[in-house]
């Protein structure tokens, strides 16, 4: 398609992902936390690691779910099957003895390398936050990796002057924090 | 104590719940999400309720862990204990069916109950947050009011001239919503 920008519109029919995303969605064509969690298992995108918990599930749909109906259309699915090959890799990188887990340090290194910039302080609760035992699993922490990206996201809308810093009122800030 | 303003200091040793704590603190006197959900196991206080998942725990503790070490003393969880009986009693309320779940408008309700003032959808976001198929569990439920007590009280703590309004930088606002 020389001279055109846009990528032409995606035939779903053709994409590997469209078979087991239809077969889980049915006939509303949209999925829930549970059918994501299936739609996610078979994909094999936890590879040796264990697969997402439910809860992990309803996090990536909150941040994603733009018209609030708590489910995930194909485009959307799509979207986050993306950012979790992202954080795989990420991860990945940083899990280089393949035990499962990344280490507090090598989590510090890991979020600024997703590009966050964060004090030491809140690494600090963020990693506490998200450990079992120390060492962070994949499940966690790809649950924070989606909380980071959809709290910033929900900051950075807010913040239009890029002055770091927004005026929240109380109904608001429940709103975008407890949602996710 | 006539005249005295101040509760006596406890003795633990007389407390029922000292027992169960100890036994399962060990030498530290602390427990972490793993030994805060066998202590709440072995409470009963999920009654005929599932047990709480190790994911309400760890926002239980995230609530109350001031020291930021992940875990709690015997004060901090007594203090979680009263919370907890509170949270319990406004569920059973409005679970009247004892079927073990609150149905969404109840959950407005028992909200409203607990004395936030939120908008519509505000509500209706917390409450697509915190359902599954359409009702709401226990343990959801108490994971639901643990977030909403820990992010207005950061909020309020904020908001010293009570305006009902705050202005986060960016590193403050990641802090304090990705522990909870
Ligand atoms: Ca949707
Ligand atoms: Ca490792
Ligand atoms: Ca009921």
């Amino acid at each position: 398609y020389p001279g055109t920008f846009a990528a032409p519109p995606q035939q779903p029919v053709n994409d590997p992902m469209w078979g087991y995303f239809t077969a889980i969605a049915g006939q509303d064509g949209e999925i829930d936390a549970e059918e994501l969690q299936q739609c996610l298992t078979q994909s094999g995108i936890s590879g040796t690691y264990a697969p997402f918990s439910l809860e992990t599930c309803r996090i990536m749909i909150a941040m994603l779910d733009r018209d609030m109906t708590g489910k995930l259309g194909f485009t959307e699915f799509k979207e986050l099957f993306a950012a979790l090959n992202g954080w795989k890799q990420n991860f990945m990188m940083f899990d280089q003895d393949r035990s499962g887990t990344v280490e507090p340090h090598e989590m510090s290194q890991s979020i600024n390398a997703m590009g966050y910039r964060i004090s030491p302080q809140a690494l600090n609760a963020v990693i506490k936050r998200y450990s079992k035992g120390g060492r962070i699993y994949f499940d966690d922490y790809v649950a924070c990796a989606v909380k980071l990206r959809a709290l910033t996201d929900n900051f950075r809308r807010r913040d239009q002057m890029q002055q770091g810093s927004v005026s929240f009122q109380y109904d608001d800030f429940i709103q975008c924090t407890m949602s996710i």
